[in-house]
């Protein structure tokens, strides 16, 4: 460490404050002598959707440098979701972004009290004494950039999120020639490449180009309307979609708030051509069969989806003939809602189709031979895997190791901190800083107030007043105990009533712990379970 | 429906409680004249583990008829779990198990007030005019059986749980005995089977013989401690584990309560050999590597597996050298918890083992072509898929018409009541009756209360006491709120006090619940979200 401090102006420091060792909350630190980039802002979804939990953030306040830049790679939300926190603790950041994610960042803004000028991210651009280039990866959503990241004797190639598709008719083909360029160097070449794939039995990621043709069939084979969810950011998805229909006679409608923001974001920004897409749902001159682009294709409750697949919606009722498309993949944890949502479609009549018994959906990240490609044209010196589980981190490292693919891997986690000077790497092991909690207005919620929602939600909670001026007065509420409680609402009264009088001997404050213990025990021995009591005296 | 009650005593009258349009809750009501009886009786359980329902079962009350008899195919959850409901419901009724069953119900019973004789499933025996038939099918918990059960002119055959292992070194084959009689009659020939893995790529679906290979190989070249976890009632995967530490000479050492008790019941029946495994885990004889068989392969909070892989556990830590095997696979829903799970262990430097990357685990269910077999020997005239998923009775119906494997199948629900006679059957579809919601002490809770724990869980929840006696005292509380909350106690108090005294045209009633809106309100401009109120005032 001593060693690293003394070399300052000459090390480039990297160290990711999320997005290694879990998927989401993509945000990486670095430092060169007095300058601090951050690349990416995202936010971590919760593993239980149950406490409301918005979404879980790097914890901002143990970044103590001063940042002069932040850098968006694209749009996606475990990439830019966490914005306004980041806008929040560094005011005087400059925000780069490409176009697309720009747009949606400004959108995002607008309804937050936060106002921000946001940069192109364009092709070079110095910070500091930071080089930065930028180029055209490809992604399941557009406009996604790779970053090299260069001083004057490293080179730092990022790429988080990517694929390399040859045959996609909406994108333009991966832009090799920065990477070749620095690949030719003898500077110190290291690398953070996406792990998202690499336990995939596909080798190399099919081509958005690959899912056309069952589409097409499936559209043109569907009586009825054809309804077809994917991630509302998936705009080549959504405009392969628009096409067949375009091109067959059949009026396409995007239904859900986030499938017309994306469409309308994408629009602007030329990444999409609507060619007719109808938005009104109530249109009356379309008779016929239509494509319905919904939300929630991961069965959110909220989500376009499940309002039409539970009868809920105003507008669209399932019925026999037709179709139900999911262009997408389950994103782990919600496969049990997913798999209700499929029964319900099947006992309404209408056919479910998946992948991947139906070429309808593929990955926006590299498979293993897509990865050699990046290694093979960067030759790097070190290794990093970022953008995954441990799990992923670990085999992305090991492979590295068995293939050769770099002179060293290494297996990294938040918080660490890697050194790089122009012929050797340190790592410095970080301490564990678990990710902010927040709901609501921006805030954070403490772990501790969530065990205590986990508590009530799976014991219930008993409030219990006691009122003593003439006489006494008791009076009890119940929240998430079942019906069957209220029968023994008089006899508990009763017992709080025994315990206020005749213990005279006890303070205030021993008569409420009594009868809050009592109220517990009490239930423990009718329900099986202690919920949560709160008592008041006065 | 009068047609069918006219011929009522030579009607087979078949209704699903449990198990038809989800997994799990499997139960069969057949009557046949005077006569009924229940095929199994499972629980399902809760989608949402938060809420701490224990379980669900299928509404009894709905059930009128008098149940005579209780067969019980084998000793999984999903098929002997709520027992002590079913003798509440139907005390007179004698249950019929085959040996391991019997004796886990037993020591279900145990733990509750219920006491109940079970009689061993016979190969066959009668129940009113129903002749039932039982013989052995392969599956991944020992002794389990199909049913074919008849009457006059009717033979139903019905396996809702089976494989067909051909080199389990175990088990004893398949019987296709009786299956093979009944197939060459000209009766109506009826039957219920197993849609688990129709939509799996497997078409045979692999013999638990399959597994040791890669598991030897595992456990031989582990250095440090090998964790093997696997559903405890897979008695034959750990036989396997416990034969290659034997030939071996390594220690093993089954650890966590229900493994213990599946291994302890299957040694009494005689279907495990323990051949010298250790029950201590505090064993100081054995220093070199031991298997440790390990309960908790869905990654339950209380499980062995996630005690040891978060270093709670007393016993055992985790250390660079060791393996973690999961002989098992992910249940739909638990996916998330096990990715974290996975993380762990890899961050503690040991190995992570998983099926499919390593050949360590196979179901207990038939692939298509395993169905084949049993349609090709029964020649049904009709096929009524069970045991799956919408999605997947709707799949099974479309192969067997495909396939011509049936004269005809149909997608049946829970509830729907399928009507047979010696040449006809008829389909009268049921009411749709929920299951109900079991917590704590075997009680109901509603599903009213359950959406009240969903509301604290996500929004907290504030107490008022009003005190009116000389002056005015108000109390308040907090549950599942930010600790920010707590800054705005005094100005909510006084805001209180106002609503209280201010407004004196207001009934208590109306103060109460002015001040219950006011709460909720306040709160929501603070904070974003509107917690639960209760107001108590005297």
């Amino acid at each position: 460490m001593i060693k690293a401090h003394k070399k300052k102006t000459m090390t480039l420091s990297i160290k990711p404050l999320g997005g290694v060792g879990q998927i989401g909350s993509n945000s990486t630190l670095i430092t060169h002598g007095a300058t601090s980039i951050i690349i990416d802002c995202g936010i971590l979804f919760p593993m239980e959707s149950t406490f409301e939990i918005n979404y879980l953030i790097p914890d901002l306040s143990k970044v103590d440098e001063e940042i002069e830049a932040i850098l968006i790679t694209h749009g996606h939300e475990d990439h830019i979701g966490a914005i306004a926190h980041y806008i929040e603790a560094f005011p005087e950041a400059q925000i780069y972004a490409p176009l697309f994610a720009r747009e949606l960042i400004l959108e995002k803004l607008s309804h937050t009290r936060f106002k921000h000028n946001i940069e192109l991210l364009l092709p070079e651009f110095q910070v500091g004494d930071i080089k930065i280039e930028s180029f055209h990866v490809n992604h399941s959503i557009p406009d996604t950039k790779g970053l090299m990241i260069s001083t004057e004797k490293v080179s730092m190639l990022f790429i988080s999120d990517f694929k390399i598709d040859q045959y996609n008719p909406h994108e333009r083909l991966f832009d090799f020639e920065v990477i070749k360029e620095h690949g030719k160097s003898n500077r110190n070449k290291i690398c953070f490449l996406d792990s998202t794939n690499i336990l995939s039995k596909n080798l190399q990621t099919p081509s958005e180009g690959s899912v056309r043709k069952d589409l097409e069939e499936i559209i043109l084979n569907t009586t009825g309307n054809c309804y077809i969810t994917t991630f509302s950011s998936n705009v080549h998805r959504i405009q392969t979609v628009i096409d067949i229909c375009h091109e067959h006679g059949i009026a396409v409608l995007p239904y859900g708030r986030s499938m017309k923001k994306y469409i309308e974001i994408a629009e602007r920004c030329t990444f999409l051509e609507p060619k007719g897409i109808i938005y009104d749902a109530e249109n009356k001159h379309v008779k016929r069969k239509k494509v319905i682009l919904l939300t929630g294709c991961q069965g959110e409750m909220r989500g376009a989806s499940s309002r039409v697949t539970s009868g809920t919606d105003k507008h669209f009722k399932l019925k026999s003939g037709d179709s139900f498309v999911f262009s997408s993949k389950a994103i782990p944890g919600n496969e049990k809602v997913l798999a209700m949502l499929y029964n319900k479609i099947i006992e309404q009549g209408a056919d479910v189709y998946l992948d991947p018994m139906y070429k309808i959906h593929v990955s926006g990240h590299p498979g293993k031979e897509d990865l050699r490609i990046i290694y093979d044209l960067f030759k790097p010196n070190h290794a990093f895997p970022i953008h995954g589980e441990s799990l992923f981190l670990q085999e992305h490292c090991d492979w590295i190791t068995r293939e050769k693919l770099a002179n060293e891997s290494h297996f990294i986690q938040n918080f660490d901190k890697v050194l790089a000077t122009d012929n050797q790497i340190e790592i410095i092991p970080g301490e564990e800083t678990p990710p902010l909690l927040i709901h609501g207005n921006m805030l954070e919620i403490e772990r501790s107030k969530i065990s205590e929602r986990r508590k009530l939600a799976s014991l219930g909670s008993v409030y219990v007043s006691i009122f003593r001026s003439r006489k006494i007065d008791i009076e009890l509420s119940f929240l998430g105990l079942p019906e069957s409680a209220d029968d023994y609402k008089s006899e508990l009264a009763e017992h709080i009533f025994e315990i206020t009088t005749k213990t005279k001997k006890l303070s205030d404050h021993e008569i409420v712990e009594k009868s809050r213990v009592f109220v517990r025990q009490f239930f423990n021995q009718k329900l099986g379970y202690r919920p949560l009591a709160i008592v008041h005296m006065h």
